[in-house]
């Protein structure tokens, strides 16, 4: 019998593959696989459902992640895919297979963190299933919201002509997973030296207890903007605007000087002799949004805080492209977060 | 600090003590932790939402399971949980957590398993995560349903006076675990002997491909009968008669002639030195319902297939207790499974 290695698919082409052959038959299933969440009618309100799982060793490094920040993340990226749908989240399950390694008290830490999200994006804890594992953690939480049918943002929905607007700076997150992951070579080293953020806090807390936008949806409704596509950033900009190119159909030109990144990772970045701006494209788990709207829905941005605007959709024919700030265009690439 | 071992609390115990603290905000929460399913109320139908997480080592056992089953069963012991509720499941998400060990084929073996289930209980695969894991393999289904809220059946409605009834034989799937772990200790220590099964197809059967009684509350509906109280028999009909009459405060009298113990499994108990009734009494997985009605409702239940009558509803006081074959009354105990 032949064997695959997965590698030769990557995440995203395994996905592809194992869901290529589930046809939808529930008249309530409006979107399946292939956007942030997937959305169920039920006549007035759609619920949209987004769900991920954590792995210890994957995903998340026990030595230098509180349980309660961990409890806090895993809950919060959750939250980002249902904002990315311009839905409210309202309710979380979480499921959660632990060996006999954690103590009970281990796990009050965790249950803190989830319930520290719980409170402050205001969604509910209504089930889930814990169990034993034979090694290690992993933690899966899928959360539930809610939309008006005609308020929901799918990623399929930017047109040529739009802008390309980012809610936040990039690249914080992936420079605080570079602190965290020297700290914790050099305390390998040598275990008694203590470990040193230089005063870093911004990005190592941008890496441990990221923050998802409700915020910026609560505003939309406010000024009733409707973005024509969205999608959060969990895999790095470069990864998102493909994705989000591919279900629209649609090209994009990205202005490498309207990327915005953090000051401190911009400094970050260049004592670990990377680039900035490859950190900002390419460095995941920041959870900002990326949305594009119509160019005359900019008069409503504008007045926003926090909105970048960071190029144009194209036509498909035109490609995934960026603008350098010296002026070079280049085809965008994605590497994004490779799991396998 | 403290440290409390997990299995000082107990799977239960555990779930509750680390969920004791979340109160429900949201006026869409209906129903959170304690029954078979979450209900969300959205206006005019109501979303019902169950979540199970099955860790390789723990759940199952790859060296007898075939992937195909164990995609079908992960999928099928899901949507046991939905009908439970009296609603119809409509759309499941599926995480999986794999090491490299598994190739594509072997993933398409499990995907094959998961789609049959989908096209025999018409759900649809609506989302989902794929991710890597540093050893073995855990899945994690969140099943979606619906329900109008008038319909819905939960784990706390039982009253006293109320027909305890089951939809079908007992003791089944555990007997099967213990001729597919004999058969694995056989091999283990002879890899040249094939397994035998002896034509014991049924209870096998029940082991590795379990169905959920979506047949059963089609029916209910048909006839119009709402059952008073109904749960899954995941764990063994004791410990499911324990959870429904702590949330519906009542006690129960069970009587022995009225549990339905497969023949097979009868045969193979005897076989195996174990006790029928207590295979039968704390044997999981058989996934059948076990469900309460008003005495009146016997005149609609009686003209159904596969309803066994077990016992009656009791008052708190009462106790919960059990009437053997030979007029012995005892107290009702309940082993479930332990994972911890």
């Amino acid at each position: 019998m032949q064997r695959t290695d997965v590698n030769t698919l990557g995440e995203f082409g395994l996905i592809d593959h194992l869901t290529r052959d589930f046809p939808l038959r529930q008249a309530s299933s409006i979107k399946g696989i292939g956007d942030d969440a997937a959305v169920i009618d039920n006549g007035s309100l759609c619920t949209v459902i987004s769900t991920d799982m954590l792995v210890e060793g994957i995903h998340f490094d026990l030595s230098y992640t509180p349980l309660k920040h961990l409890g806090f993340k895993a809950v919060v990226v959750n939250l980002s895919d249902i904002y990315a749908m311009n839905a409210l989240p309202k309710q979380i399950v979480v499921s959660l297979a632990i060996s006999n390694r954690f103590s009970v008290e281990a796990l009050d830490e965790l249950y803190e963190g989830i319930r520290a999200a719980c409170e402050a994006y205001n969604v509910d804890l209504v089930g889930g299933d814990t169990t034993s594992s034979p090694k290690g953690m992993t933690i899966s939480i899928t959360a539930i919201g809610q939309c008006e049918k005609e308020l929901l943002v799918y990623r399929s929905g930017a047109k040529p002509g739009d802008l390309i607007c980012i809610t936040g700076e990039l690249g914080g997150a992936y420079l605080g997973l570079q602190i965290l992951e020297r700290e914790k070579y050099i305390w390998q080293e040598n275990p008694e030296l203590q470990p040193d953020f230089e005063n870093q806090t911004y990005a190592v807390g941008r890496q441990l207890k990221p923050e998802a936008r409700r915020d910026m949806i609560e505003e939309f409704r406010k000024i009733g903007l409707k973005p024509t596509s969205m999608i959060d950033i969990s895999d790095g900009l470069a990864s998102e605007v493909f994705h989000l190119c591919k279900q629209s159909m649609v090209g994009a030109l990205i202005e490498e000087s309207g990327v915005p990144i953090n000051q401190e990772a911009q400094l970050l970045a260049l004592k670990f002799k990377l680039d900035p701006i490859t950190c900002a494209l390419n460095g995941g788990e920041d959870y900002e949004l990326l949305f594009t709207i119509r160019p005359e829905d900019i008069e409503k941005v504008k007045y926003l805080p926090d909105i970048y605007i960071a190029g144009e959709i194209l036509e498909a024919k035109d490609g995934i492209k960026i603008n350098t700030m010296g002026g070079n265009l280049h085809d965008l690439k994605a590497q994004g977060w490779v799991h396998f």
